[in-house]
């Protein structure tokens, strides 16, 4: 027996939670013309606002992301998850500023600025947002459409 | 400080018994005109040989997967990862062995043949599967390519 479903403002601020700790994404890309998906675990920083991830830019998430411009990111385990489409901004090391690649740092555990190899930046900020827990928590699931929350 | 990478032979029986005993895979697949990648957590049967998984007919998932044959699965928390690559076999119900979709119900919880609205298997050869845990274990990943267990 599931416990009730929580309410959306349990699940806002169950979100937020999960989004200042949790570590790592599962980060979903394609390629634009074969329709190949790509899929692979990558840590990220939650700036309140948008998710930033890094990887190496000749990577197959980078040049995906590159090319479309579009991501689904997946946040904690298959029972209590957090499903997320944004719009994605490239950016350089040279275009983070100290205190956000500083923060990357930190929070991930490895530092692109420091690496030989290129490595990019790239900045998510969330278009939608669903989160649930079991089957009984799918209605409701809509947390933020259009890039705004739907309960303050 | 990770503990020593492990051995070849300790993540293939690993990755087995992740198969076996794991209930949910993250299932990325994607739309073959537009990039659009798809991600969503779904239960899944291992049989010794491929991964069932089922889904409403109509579902993004199962317009994806009819419209390209492709699919990438990653099992496992992020800092323990299965990523399988695998061709799609696509099963009505009426395809599935009584056996079949008796294994799948009791594994998942959910029985796709005695719900009212249309839904379909998927049968999913792994072509391409890696298993790693953190950094130091990258090197050796690849266990299965082109359909074959590099050991035995």
């Amino acid at each position: 027996m599931n416990p009730p479903p929580r309410t959306q403002e349990q699940r806002k601020q169950d979100t937020l939670h999960r989004l200042e700790h949790d570590v790592d994404a599962w980060v979903a890309t394609a390629d634009g013309q074969s329709g190949l998906p790509y899929l692979v675990p990558l840590s990220f920083l939650w700036d309140g606002s948008a998710l930033l991830i890094s990887t190496p830019a000749a990577s197959t998430t980078s040049r995906n992301l590159q090319a479309t411009g579009k991501v689904r990111i997946g946040i904690g385990p298959t029972r209590d998850v957090l499903l997320i489409e944004g719009t994605v901004q490239v950016l350089t090391a040279a275009e983070i500023t100290d205190e956000v690649g500083d923060a990357f740092a930190a929070k991930t555990g490895f530092d692109p600025r420091r690496l030989s190899s290129p490595y990019l930046y790239f900045r998510i900020h969330p278009q939608r947002l669903q989160a649930w827990r079991e089957v009984n928590e799918l209605k409701g699931r809509e947390l933020l459409t259009d890039g705004h929350w739907l309960t303050t």
